[in-house]
């Protein structure tokens, strides 16, 4: 693999979050990058796409030079919109890194997921790439090892249909990761609240708040191994059905 | 079952839209309704939550009386909201009658799943219901299946993980319905442009269009049951781990 690969970034947090920006300098190392992100944040905004409202497709400029282009819609938008219409045919598509975990079934809230998933049904090879902290983030390892990554996708490649989902644990320190676990989607949950609050009219309002809950404890699970220090791989897929109920719904013979 | 069962209804296309009011009037003959929806259309929200803005929540009235609450936020909020802050504790839960089909990959965008999705997480017995028009829809053999359908799940029950995806085919009469069909999702895809437009102020926007395309010949697929004029009830769970590349994913020995 001589000729430079053609790589295509996007991410959730918008054009100018850090996450993006030192992913773009490591992936420049190996590669011709081409950069279709949000124009601003768009966190759990799910597998949205925008159907209603017009699209605009902005240069984005960074420290005088052209980054990329920022679009007004969500990261599902930027991939599809890079594809179709801006005739970007990248080798290989990342999204992130994320500023947060995307484990568990909070997956599909998530906009850095479902970006890679564009990318899947795309047919181009995908992963989505999630730094688990908020605070004090260290993008540098993540980064790294998104490219490392997209070199052994792109030697092995991805079955159609599947992305991967990669989690790094949040460490001072790259010595502290303990290795690469290659795992299943978990089932932690939010116990979730609302904070009902009074806004300075006195109309109330809700702020959605929560914490996880219930975390298996089998190693092979994604925030257990996140929790373990290791980084996190899961191959993710998005046929929904239920097949082990299948046979069940059957036999309730439901007529019309 | 002669305690009244009680009910909450949402959907994507807001609180004003048609299909959710003829749902309502046919779940009021069997029960206690409670509606909780977006104050307007949210179609292709996907499975998104509103983390950085507050919620709020209006008293809606229709025909001057009390209809239920508007939210100023996606489906899934106003589920997660109806539970939470507005202690509404349903027997069962339905998202739509919603207009337009919800089958194929497309469910993965759709705001009428996301928020069956959500109460399915609160262990609410769940099923999203939609119209597979955009023209001329006719909901009230929709809802009557509904409401049929309702009393097969609470008798019956539906395993935890596991919600029901509904799709009715729209027809003039309803002699014209063959049946009811137990599908899988199919992996019928749009094939998608975007048109490329000027302003008046000769500025660029994009709009996304598509057509579906490569539909599968099986009869137990969601979108060939419609075109069967069948009703199509796929079971749906949201473990997105691809299980069968596991292995394959393993023997890559990614190491850190």
């Amino acid at each position: 693999m001589n000729e430079k690969i053609k790589i295509l970034l996007t991410n959730d947090d918008g054009i100018n979050a850090p996450g993006l920006h030192v992913l773009y300098k490591e992936m420049k190392k190996i590669g011709e990058v081409s950069i279709v992100a949000p124009d601003s944040e768009r966190s759990a905004v799910g597998h949205a796409i925008t159907l209603s409202d017009p699209l605009r497709v902005f240069d984005f400029y960074k420290n005088g030079q052209f980054f990329g282009y920022a679009v007004n819609g969500t990261p599902a938008d930027c991939v599809k919109l890079a594809y179709w219409a801006l005739d970007i045919k990248p080798d290989i598509l990342i999204s992130g890194i994320n500023l947060g975990s995307n484990t568990g079934i909070n997956i599909i809230y998530s906009g850095t997921v479902s970006a890679a998933t564009e990318g899947m049904f795309l047919n181009i090879p995908s992963f989505a790439i999630s730094l688990t902290t908020f605070t004090n983030p260290n993008f540098r390892i993540a980064a790294r090892f998104a490219r490392k990554l997209s070199r052994i996708i792109l030697k092995n490649g991805l079955p159609k249909g599947t992305l991967l989902n990669v989690n790094v644990p949040a460490v001072e320190d790259e010595e502290e990761i303990t290795g690469v676990e290659i795992t299943r989607q978990g089932k932690a949950m939010y116990l979730e609240e609302f904070d009902r609050r009074s806004d300075p009219h006195n109309r109330t309002y809700y702020w959605l708040t929560g914490q996880k809950v219930k975390l298996e404890s089998e190693p092979d699970v994604d925030d257990r191994a996140i929790l373990n220090k290791k980084i996190s791989i899961t191959p993710v897929q998005f046929d929904l059905t239920d097949y082990r109920f299948l046979d069940e719904l059957h036999k309730w013979k439901i007529d019309y």
